[in-house]
């Protein structure tokens, strides 16, 4: 069939299951020519085809309530709802958002991006519907990497006790991002292989009526043992301990299994959860045996082939290469260091200290709290914990920062991956707030690079820093290709550094938007002004020195960020200007403003917010003129 | 013996369990005396005695790791820690911490104050102990309600997996602060009728010895169910399941069974879960019979009635009750209004709301993320959610409140409890940090109220607004005792008040501070200066309009707030300045310190970082008097 032309699921109804299955090779085929080009999450999304069609022909949606987790496997669900036709524009400025997104349609009722959020929505919606007293099915999905995420589990506890009438979904990949980690995924591991446990239940119900009739005690104990078949049953046990009914582990690819299933799950009381298992890249040779997460969202590829589509020239490192592979190289030095991760280690980079210090290694799941927690608990031993995060997701961990590493101030070295604008992924993972979110935390140091060689000798001074928590922000992406020093130093803690000099106006900034400071400048320099830079690569605390430099000089000031401008650096500088009685100070301010950044390329994400080099120039300019005249006056 | 001459715990390790009994017994009466003048945390401490005993006559601290999850149940090891002599000073300015604090004792390797951290914290110690090799054991020491805490769950699964050498004692008194919720409470009440699990236990095993030998299939089968035995035997499998070698319930009150299972635990290897049922508030009758959280945490009160030490004259309502009765009037116009609490029913006085409309209160356990994103849930099905949390444990739920809340723009109203300082709970509980981590979330309305009456008029207000997340917050303690009007009204959101005229400089604040402002504007009216005060009662967006009058006139501003300065109101008066061009706005800013601040009364807090009438009169007058000259000139 025609996938541009579906405006909505209800086609699905009339369709056997032969026909599901040629639907279901149609909507494979279009996503591995679509992503080809646009990139974006195959591997979840080819996993998912059978598993969403047959969600959307058991259920009626918007009434019932379908919740995707995480949200990045939502593909199929955009094709069945009236979007194949909008593919070409994924993930791009102003196109079809690679997560669930409200505005798009009214069969995405709950918009994702960070994990395990599912179950609170869907305990929401289910009480929602018991107080309207509504009739609706509320089907969370989730994957088995985003139920270690606390909340997840905080969500199950609470189901289980209220016994709310829900379909959990959990989508068993055996990987998340990266494999799984933890308990919970060794107990879906026994669960996978449950056939031989329904083998087991079987022969104990022959073997039960074969025990003599001694009366009395054994008897009530063979009765108590009935009762308790369901423990002996190992699958879902541990789900049935939580109020669940659990039903599977089934073939995620397997129509008639999945429809016997929600059927089933349709007519039970209380939470269910149905455990189905698929294959992630299912469908596409080269994402099927992807065994790390390669394939979990990539740019673009070769269809025939799986390879991907290089950039034409050599690139420079990335960033988050830079950063786990010094730590790595210090590592080497100082038994101390320890890496930990919630769930990103191919992310992060972190393989290869993985492979050289398996045992300084620790990838705690999708799990941010705990992992800040544990980097504390580190740290209280004079351990050197590097803690590596992503921006967004580090969102998670306010309070563990603030609690557990700060307060007590101890030496965790926290590597804030994918800082600023993060692009195609969009505004649930945007890193633009962390500097709001950490800058008024007391005895936190957080500091960003100015490019990779600068970001290696401040992944040396984290390390050697002993007096308390410091974080260093870094961009997505790659860095500039600077020539990288073969010998580490400090970079004094709280110190920035000129770039250029200048009397008339001075833009302070530092990492991603110090080219744009510097191009801004030289431009000006060009119209007659004088315009100093510096790079304040120290967010917290700030070159006091140098500041009070400028503000004595009267030297006006534009601050440029990256980052979200209520509560950011330029605040900062507000704040200190003010508090040292230069009332009179001219400071202007460039970053993000209050909204949320939505998903497209940078550049025109950038462009859009008016953080470009013209708008710098002119910022600057009139900084400048402003000076000049007073200068005359 | 003379509890006051305890240096270190050393001397338990001669005493016979006899002995022991008579320490516990001095201990109960010392604290139930000594807590009688000062309140504390009576009832947790009283259950705690034995055990405490027992951990510290079984381990050798600090060499060995004791960590107190939560932390208000170490007064036992503090006494025990040579610091008896000080419980005089508990909980005041100065004096002993009623938390572990790492500046009081080596024997206090961990502080809390937040639930739920300790089970991270012990695996990083582990961790550490492991690659340094060495011998110690790793002890926390958590509450039942504290296991429900996501992040308690995300350890779980991660020690579990990792197999650490571990001892994690689950003191299980059915109750944390108010009565548990959930799922794992109910596995838990299971567990504590064990008994009858280790008898079916014991019959099994005659039962399959009687098996006949039918040789083939079913001897195999027999095999495996005795492989199974564990599973039969419901005790401990929701911990088994996740790695954990489960011993217990045992009486925690009793020193035979403590010491058999603590050795036992030792000698374990991998991670050991025992399960300690202890009875809050044990020996004092009042705490004992306690069924609803009274005797948690107390003030003063007479030790042989039980009867709390009332306030000499009759005291306004207290803030809480004046948010959930307000909520609660509400509810019986609006069916679509729900009550969510994390664990704090008592705390946020919402009983009455949950006497009169139980089906739409909802206690989630201690479970702030999960709290926040099921209120966003039943937003999106256009319910009308109140969260009520406090503020020091609603920065576990920032990223909810950013990434599930105010990013879907949701009619959520957050009602922000003990905001500012709380005082004798001390630095893990002020709520200081709130605006600096809400103010720069987009679409946020933040609000604080200058009286009770402007309170109930804001929660209606609240209630009424349906363009995405509105929070109040709103001090500890009681009110002003003001009139309370008979009928809501509705206040312009972003609109503040005057409540003084003044032209020689504005003071802007909100909340608790308004009465400070008051003071020192009369005071300095003697002194022949003209001061504006306005109540800024909408912190996010502010009242544009009103504040733009007061920048074109160029009358100095001094901003108040009992929180956090950096990222505060006073840097949004800053940012709105500088943004519309006011450079030569002359604004100075009062408020918290870039540091923690710890416990004691609010006043001497207040006076010690000075935020005090005194203080802002020096800083309003240094204003007016710049005013004057500026006018003259």
């Amino acid at each position: 069939m025609d996938l541009l032309s579906i405006k909505d699921p209800s086609f699905l109804k009339g369709m056997s299951n032969q026909e599901l299955e040629a639907l279901s090779q149609e909507i494979r085929e279009f996503l591995i020519e679509k992503l080809s080009v646009t990139g974006g999450h195959i591997g979840p999304n080819l996993g998912v085809v059978e598993l969403t069609i047959a969600l959307h022909k058991c259920f009626d949606s918007p009434k019932d309530k379908l919740i995707w987790d995480v949200g990045h496997q939502s593909y199929v669900h955009k094709i069945l709802t009236g979007r194949a036709c909008e593919f070409d524009t994924l993930r791009k400025f102003k196109g079809l958002c690679g997560f669930p997104k409200r505005v798009e349609s009214e069969h995405d009722v709950w918009e994702t991006g960070h994990s395990s959020t599912s179950l609170s929505a869907a305990m929401g919606m289910a009480i929602a519907r018991d107080l309207k007293k509504e009739k609706s099915f509320v089907v969370p999905v989730i994957g088995d990497g985003a139920l270690t995420g606390g909340m997840a589990l905080e969500a199950l506890n609470h189901i289980g006790h209220e016994k709310k009438d829900m379909i959990v979904v959990l989508n068993d990949n055996e990987m998340s991002i990266a494999p799984n980690v933890g308990a919970l995924h060794n107990i879906l591991g026994q669960l996978r292989t449950a056939g031989k446990y329904q083998w087991v239940k079987d022969e104990l119900e022959v073997l039960l009526k074969k025990v003599p009739a001694v009366g009395g005690k054994l008897a009530a104990t063979a009765e108590r043992i009935k009762d308790s078949l369901k423990y002996l049953v190992v699958s879902g046990m541990f789900f049935e301990e939580l109020g669940f009914t659990y039903l599977g582990p089934i073939d995620g690819h397997n129509f008639e299994n999945l429809f016997e299933n929600l059927q089933y799950a349709k007519k039970t009381e209380g939470p269910v959860l149905l455990h189905v298992i698929t294959k992630k890249g299912k469908g596409f040779r080269p994402a099927e045996s992807d065994k790390i997460g390669t394939w979990h969202g990539t740019g673009p590829y070769k269809m025939d082939t799986g390879a991907f589509v290089k950039p034409t020239k050599k690139q420079p490192p990335a960033w988050s290469s830079v950063v786990s592979e010094t730590v790595r190289k210090l590592a080497r030095k100082d038994e101390r260091i320890v890496a930990i991760t919630p769930a990103m280690p191919v992310g992060s980079k972190l393989e290869g200290f993985a492979g050289e210090f398996p045992d300084r290694m620790f990838d705690v799941g999708i799990a941010e709290q705990h992992a800040a927690t544990v980097a504390a608990g580190l740290a209280t031993q004079n351990m050197k914990p590097f803690l590596a995060i992503y921006s967004t997701f580090l969102q998670r961990a306010y309070d563990q920062v603030l609690h557990d590493i700060c307060r007590q101030n101890l030496n965790v070295f926290i590597g804030i991956d994918r800082a600023g604008l993060v692009g195609a992924d969009g505004e649930t993972h945007q890193g633009v707030f962390d500097i709001a979110f950490l800058r008024h935390i007391p005895n936190m140091v957080l500091m960003m690079p100015k490019d990779e060689n600068e970001g290696q000798h401040m992944v040396y001074t984290a390390l050697n820093y002993n007096d308390g928590p410091i974080a260093m922000r870094f961009p997505r992406g790659n860095g500039l290709g600077v020539e990288m020093d073969e010998e580490f130093h400090n970079i004094p803690i709280g110190t920035w550094e000129t770039l250029k000099e200048g009397t008339d106006a001075a833009i302070l900034t530092f990492g991603t938007t110090i080219p744009m400071a510097m191009d801004a400048a030289k431009n000006l320099e060009k119209q007659g002004f004088s315009i100093k830079v510096i790079n304040a690569r120290f967010i917290k605390p700030m070159d006091e020195t140098m500041l009070t430099a400028l503000l004595e000089k009267n030297i006006p000031i534009l601050t440029l960020e990256e980052a979200i401008l209520q509560g950011g650096f330029g605040s900062a500088i507000l704040e200190y200007a003010q508090s040292q009685g230069y009332h009179h100070a001219i400071i202007d301010r460039m970053g993000i403003p209050d909204k949320f950044i939505e998903h497209g390329d940078v550049d025109s994400l950038l462009e859009e917010i008016g953080l470009t080099t013209e708008e710098v120039i002119k910022r600057t300019s009139v900084l400048a003129k402003a000076r000049k005249k007073q200068q005359r006056a």
